[in-house]
């Protein structure tokens, strides 16, 4: 992460405690931006999700450092904790949905179960390189004036939130855009030979068996394809091998127990599928440069 | 509770785990029950909450041994663990809505801000008696319409739960029902001189702030009345005093908490409110003719 990046809390964007939805759009095609500090255009980074979608114009988004050129009808996520901003100059227009997973009320598990909902929310934006960036979504002229529509209405009613209704109404509304996008994103598959989605399912898989062993051949098995064929998927979707991407998994589930439990590094070692604990402080030594106990240290710090 | 109801348990009704919500359809008008043993007609009790809405015919329920004759329009809320049945013989139809808070990813905390919500789904089951059950709803033949389409819908999005687009779908419609239902609700006391919305107003606050003093006159003020018109509507709502409605959500919450944690009787006294614990002790007795520690040997025996 860009150490100059300004971090924006929930606070300059919700102004409602527990109800951390907001929907904006912006005109930088007609009116653009007069103030040095837009922060439209400066990196920075906050720690809940931005839908991105661009109704007019084109653009250059730069996300953790890398340049992806967008146009009208692009769609897609922003993870929380990503640096990003727009190339200062360039004329479009854009909705912009801010909504924090962790505060929101809504049946996030039950939306594990739609593989839209994995590949457009979850992994697309993880595995995102210019070169994958082709599998983002990009609506035509119908869709984007339905979704278009969708977030006025969600602006209205986050307008309103001091209504209860409103806020219910906002919620719903809020679920229908998700489902929507991941019922969309799925059949921007469909009669594709893309291994996305394939590659998807196996990934959800071991976001879901971590902790335990998974083997080559059951990620293949979810996947569709022979072990060979998946590996070779696999590093072109994720320029990473499977075991990487597990191990990658492991350990930010591992740092998350180190920082927010007590317990003991074999407990966290064996919670998150390490072999062993020596083996587990090795690893995290050689990718995160300290000692588990260390890294907890600092992140209580 | 009548001790020859029988129970039925949710996998009567639910067979999906994590998803129990479920919408029947019952003609007993032109298709009269031949079966001696539907439970419609015996007395019974779930622990998951049951709508009932009444499109044709009229008839008889008997909740918790009292009978209430409804009619078609009729729509109103069974709590769990709650016996009832219809009256053998009658003819009617009906939508039965079954749905279970406990196991429901939707925001039921964002719903308690719905005065009409509080008031339809949890204060008028609470308070019913036969002479304050004009408080319940009864639709117009255009908003059963609008309800009944919304449960055929319902209806089918379970049927194909096995999808999950359908369940997602399912749950968003259920919220929607939900929330039609509590503005309906809270448009029915509009321009009336009911003073139910009032005295829901003191029941919601004496809900939330149980562990704490709740003073005469915080209650009264909620609900925008005089202390003297206070209680004495609360009386003619409740068929309780203000101190004896409130008492009884305080031992509710002790029951719940001697049965579900391992607090002690004085740390329970503390946070349900009680003022010392040999005072909820002596309460506790006159309540449920067992002390609260023999009360919590007996709940988990």
């Amino acid at each position: 992460m860009n150490e100059h990046a300004v971090f924006l809390s929930g606070d300059n964007f919700f102004d409602t405690p527990n109800y951390h939805i907001s929907s904006v759009y912006g005109d930088y095609l007609r009116r653009p931006s007069k103030y040095m500090l837009d922060y439209t255009f400066l990196e920075h980074y906050h720690n809940f999700s931005e839908m991105v979608f661009i109704t007019e114009g084109n653009t250059i988004q730069t996300i953790n450092g890398i340049d992806y050129p967008v146009q009208s009808g692009d769609l897609f996520l922003i993870e929380g904790n990503t640096t990003h901003c727009f190339h200062p100059g360039t004329k479009f227009c854009l909705f912009n949905l801010l909504f924090d997973k962790m505060t929101l009320p809504l049946p996030w598990q039950e939306l594990q179960y739609l593989p839209g909902y994995t590949m457009f929310f979850e992994t697309e934006p993880r595995v995102r390189k210019p070169d994958t960036f082709r599998n983002h979504l990009r609506l035509n002229e119908y869709d984007s004036v339905q979704l278009a529509e969708k977030l006025v209405q969600l602006a209205n009613f986050i307008r309103f939130k001091g209504n209860p209704y409103s806020r219910i109404e906002g919620l719903q509304l809020l679920l229908e855009i998700i489902t929507d996008i991941s019922k969309r994103y799925e059949r921007h598959f469909e009669n594709t030979d893309s291994p996305f989605p394939k590659i998807n399912n196996a990934i959800v898989l071991m976001k879901k068996k971590f902790h335990r062993v998974i083997t080559l051949e059951e990620l293949a098995s979810v996947a569709g394809l022979s072990e060979r064929s998946f590996t070779r998927q696999f590093k072109i979707i994720t320029q990473d091998t499977p075991i990487g991407y597990l191990m990658k998994i492991r350990l930010e589930h591992a740092k998350d127990y180190l920082k927010n439990t007590s317990l003991s590094i074999s407990e966290i070692a064996f919670k998150c599928g390490f072999a062993d604990s020596n083996y587990f402080t090795k690893f995290f030594k050689t990718q995160c440069k300290v000692s588990p106990r260390q890294w907890r240290k600092n992140s209580r710090g």
